[in-house]
């Protein structure tokens, strides 16, 4: 989006935003949820990119398969941070709004389209979607859905798929993770840091160092050998315990953090930047964030990693599955990982369950950082009762400003935490 | 070196070359190799950075093992094009001549320093050596000392250090090749393409595509499963095949083909640098081609590889080995090659033997990249006798010259062909 373009939105915000809001979601939910062969679904709408306010829950269309799809009655779905990029319009080439969000989900398999084989309806599925989770029904083709194990929950399952697929492929694929190895991982206790975590402990005498947000050190002190506060200089800190460096450095900041990063890596190790998450700044998509993650990211000469023996990549998961088509590859991870899920080496982290109604505050709480793990809505549950004033209407106030969301003030609901 | 000094060091060229060749090295070597206990032995010395002329045999002090090192009785050396480009200068931070090239050679371990433990006199050894190679006698850490393959010959052996090593940690430590993956490799004729080629024989259905002079194909046809001529647009030759690119880029050219190849990567693909020949265009470093080659390589943002799921690095084993003290894991690979050896599923191809004197011979056909396989100086032979002529004279003709290299007119005594 131009800067002009973000301006005119700007002035258009307020009366748009009086337009948008349904204070009656949870009562349609009720409505629904009792009609079996329903027309109508509830979905979280995207009416347009910017703040919290964009986001509402309406009616929409009952999907139906399409050839090679699968309609799944979904339960529960992830909620990552890119999501709240997506919100922004802070990604390459977004889509056009309105649109419902969500890449990830579980559920149980409804109908299926034409030529779909190898499930039968009533199977409990995970799934991914380009778009869409989060809703009461996706439907989706088959090539991304996966039966789940008998064991897994169905928040655990929308907590799995992108999280552990995407810490597993940069661990094992992309870098070559073996005995003996060390790891930096940043947001140590968000979905991908708690699965890398995991990962790394299915693997003999495997380091890792992670950054966190101090009040999460003693909830996940366990998963991670060497735990630093996200505004320490873990550059430093890492050098005092290794002088040598790491292994592998995952990052999903970006900006400085790539130069750190690199500069971090020992001999023959491996940087891989999987999200910029740095880029995100307030609550809306600011020019200056943008910009300065475009100018900020220095860029790597070739020659250099020759003379230094290391290793540059980058990770997006969403694009490998739904742009360059390696769902077959997918497929095999997925496999190996239900595997170690079945043999209890590993269990997502489930942070906190949200209804659909919820979502304003569910992402109010992954911007700040205030989440161990995964967030899930959950189609199921009805909304925590607002309190007197609407959280939804005070954020508004800020909505131009840069760190508006980096304080709790607006959370009005409670999260129920597991 | 700035351009001044080089120009200075042109000026001076003719009066020390005279000074600087020796025609009766033939001679010398009879003397040397029946002393048993001679204090003195024969080495190639490089007196300057420069043309082929900086060159010569000539008699050092006999060098003696320190604490933790292994005095070797060489019989064979590797001859890489890295040499051709320390030759000139061509490396980032020279050392200081007049030097001993070489970085490779197998013989017969003669003596040991104190604290040396796991050899014994008479073992048949390679090793690796932080220049000094090309010579007699030479010492070494033992870290960097491995007993051969009772099978494996002393050029083999000489042919099989650098070239293996590379290719086996690019294709199995940096990539992480696999079945039915592809790979792309320049200079396939070469001793690095040649262990590539073979390595990949190793793993099933990997299609292996390589660029190589015509001249060659027939010869290397049966170890590449795409053959391309060295001039021809490669990147269309690739995509002609497999639209979707190649898992695995291995790159020696630098400049514009590392857009090339990172072009050419499929998603979660890797691109490796590990050498920069095309920064050679003449007997000499010009300061037009070093600039050539930091400007023409494109720098990389971290960022596009995010998105399109894409891996770069560099290697250099030789700063693996020296600077970064990785001898350990480069020891667990070496086992792991002579083991394939002894399975005789890998096997080193010698291009040709030259005798220490023919040093610049040998030189000048790497640069016109007429090898296929390694080529090797070996110790104990002798120099063919020289024509009426002699090369050395005429190749200072043109020593100023771009691309004075790229003809075959001043090579006037012929290789021992294997």
């Amino acid at each position: 989006m131009k800067p002009t373009e973000m301006a005119k939105e700007g002035a258009e915000m307020t009366e748009e935003t009086e337009h948008m809001i349904e204070k009656n979601g949870a009562k349609e939910t009720e409505n629904v949820v009792s009609a079996g062969d329903a027309k109508e679904m509830r979905a979280v709408i995207l009416s347009g990119f910017g703040g919290l306010n964009k986001l509402r829950v309406t009616k929409k269309a009952m999907p139906e398969p399409q050839e090679g799809e699968v309609k799944i009655r979904v339960k529960a779905c992830g909620l990552n941070f890119l999501d709240l990029m997506v919100r922004q319009g802070n990604i390459d080439n977004p889509p056009k709004t309105p649109l419902v969000p969500g890449f990830e989900c579980s559920g149980i398999v409804e109908a299926m389209g034409e030529n779909t084989k190898g499930f039968e309806i009533g199977d409990r599925v995970m799934a991914f979607v380009n778009y869409n989770a989060w809703a009461e029904v996706v439907c989706t083709p088959l090539d991304y859905v996966y039966n789940m194990p008998d064991d897994m929950t169905f928040p655990e399952a929308a907590a799995f798929s992108m999280n552990f697929v995407a810490a597993y492929m940069m661990l094992f694929e992309v870098a070559n993770l073996r005995e003996g190895m060390s790891v930096l991982v940043h947001s140590a206790g968000g979905g991908v840091g708690q699965a890398v975590a995991q990962l790394c402990s299915t693997i003999p005498s495997v380091t890792v160092f992670g950054t966190a947000s101090s009040f999460k050190h003693e909830a996940i002190k366990d998963s991670v050998t060497h735990l630093f506060d996200r505004n320490v200089d873990y550059v430093q800190e890492v050098k005092k315990i290794s002088p040598e460096g790491v292994d592998i450095v995952l990052d999903c900041l970006c900006g400085e953090n790539t130069g750190k990063g690199l500069g971090l890596l020992r001999p023959l190790g491996t940087y891989i930047l999987y999200g910029s998450s740095n880029m995100v700044t307030g609550e809306t998509k600011s020019f200056f964030s943008l910009a300065k993650s475009w100018w900020q990211v220095e860029k790597v000469n070739p020659i250099k990693l020759y003379e230094e023996n290391k290793v540059i990549a980058g990770f997006s998961l969403l694009n490998l599955l739904f742009k360059q088509g390696r769902c077959g590859q997918v497929k095999t991870v997925v496999e190996k990982l239900f595997s170690l899920y079945n043999q209890k080496k590993i269990k997502p982290v489930v942070d906190s369950l949200w209804a659909l109604e919820e979502v304003k505050e569910a992402m109010q709480r992954i911007h700040d950082r205030g989440n161990i793990g995964k967030l899930i809505l959950d189609v199921e549950k009805s909304p925590t009762p607002l309190m007197a004033s609407d959280s939804t209407e005070t954020s508004e106030a800020g909505e131009e400003e840069e760190e508006h969301e980096g304080d709790n003030d607006n959370k009005e609901r409670m999260p129920f935490i597991q």
